[in-house]
């Protein structure tokens, strides 16, 4: 379990009610953002002229419910959100929330955005959640597990699958776009052309099919913290690998491979990091 | 409406009760396909050693009910499917069958795949519908309109929005690698650097985001008819266009643009064939 057994000193009782604040994170975002999805709304553009780093209503309204809740329940835990200022805990408690990664999808009408909601412990990724409010599909994971909520509400255990070489692999990243031109992108390339199949357009998604043993890589760049801690406890309790490309924790964002077992992760990063 | 308008010597009550047939072939492909989907399956590979054209179990067991149900209610209709040969007709009526168009999607465990029926008569659309089983979301479209079923059930007229220009457009296509290195890579990359965003991963549901007002622009090749046939009522119901990208009918498959309103349709199909 990589990382998480660190964190043995934790009572699983205080791990199974820090799973249950996640949950009620969740139960009170989705409906703050589901009145503005595939809805006509105001799309103001943070990154100015030129670039294109969309922020909507949604977006807000649903990190200020998510810290509220945390700030009137937990006032001594810190919270790392994507639309507000870092607020600086007085404990060992962080929550790292992406009230909806995959702003590009929310705005494609596609329905493979989630709400990440994240918690660590002395840096330690301990709790990670994906909720999709729109099929109501729900991912998490802990030291105890990670489970799966599906479309029909039906909650199982979630596995990453033993695909061991790159060539039978089906590798998954948002947008080949994601990767600057040159280095990157050829390192990408590099990947992508020994995999079995390459698909675009997943963003937390992929990283739960990764971990529901359907996909067996995802390689992106680029990635802020709050886009990826959340879901190191998933893919590390399905039994997966997450790192940046050079192998270091994925924890402070940037180049991330997530692989389904350890053997597979050993292939992909010596080919990112040639 | 377009080509659509030909066809108003079809009775409207022969329009409804088409319309009611492809629901009921709908309603059978779905629980034939969806013990399949996200399940460990054998994946057979049609395509031989170095290309990967996926066809799944789900998907010939889902044509051959849809097959059976055509064969015995309307022995003189004809079928053209993906994965059996084109069944001649005695009468005006073609169907035109993808069980599982999008089975990378499908393989990945993205509920973007769909289940694609649609009907010409005299070799012109005039039923189609994407059915997408596992969240439960249904488009449809006839000379009488377009419609959107959710993940909640609630039942929508859907139309497409009024993008006029491209550098407002949200454009979507399955994957950059559909286009062939080139000539045809070039354009597709002409009009992808104009447009505001671009999005890929979509298959069908890309083109049903389109006639709901979501998605601006979709631009594809190497089509096969049944992989665009079936959306072409919904998305000219919906007040859209779609052609190929010499502005002929998309009838025919090959490259294809889809685009909300006329004046953004000429606008990329002048850059796609420039």
């Amino acid at each position: 379990m990589g990382k998480m057994d660190r964190q043995l000193h934790l009572k699983p009782a205080a791990l199974a009610t820090w799973l249950e604040v996640a949950h009620q994170l969740a139960d009170a975002s989705g409906p703050v953002i589901m009145p503005f999805f595939r809805k006509r709304m105001r799309i103001e553009n943070k990154a100015g002229i030129g670039a294109f780093d969309p922020v909507t209503a949604a977006d807000k309204a649903a990190e200020t419910i998510i810290r509220k809740t945390i700030a009137v329940q937990f006032p001594d835990h810190g919270v790392i959100g994507e639309e507000f200022a870092d607020t600086a805990g007085t404990s060992p408690y962080t929550w790292v929330i992406d009230p909806i990664d995959g702003t590009r999808a929310f705005m494609s009408g596609m329905p493979l955005w989630g709400t990440l909601i994240g918690l660590m412990y002395d840096h330690h990724p301990i709790v990670g959640m994906m909720d999709q409010p729109y099929t109501r599909e729900r991912f998490w994971g802990t030291a105890k597990g990670a489970f799966g909520r599906s479309v029909s509400g039906e909650i199982r255990r979630i596995k990453t699958r033993p695909t061991t070489t790159l060539t039978d692999a089906v590798l998954m990243s948002t947008s080949p776009d994601l990767f600057k031109p040159g280095t990157e992108r050829r390192r990408f390339e590099a990947v992508s052309k020994v995999a079995r199949m390459t698909r675009y357009g997943g963003d937390c998604y992929a990283y739960c099919m990764l971990a529901s043993g359907h996909v067996d890589i995802v390689v992106e760049a680029g990635l802020k913290i709050f886009d990826i801690v959340p879901l190191i406890p998933i893919i590390e309790a399905a039994g997966g690998i997450v790192t940046d490309w050079t192998g270091a924790p994925a924890t402070g964002g940037g180049r991330i491979v997530a692989a389904g077992n350890r053997a597979l992760h050993a292939e992909v990063l010596e080919r990112l990091s040639a």
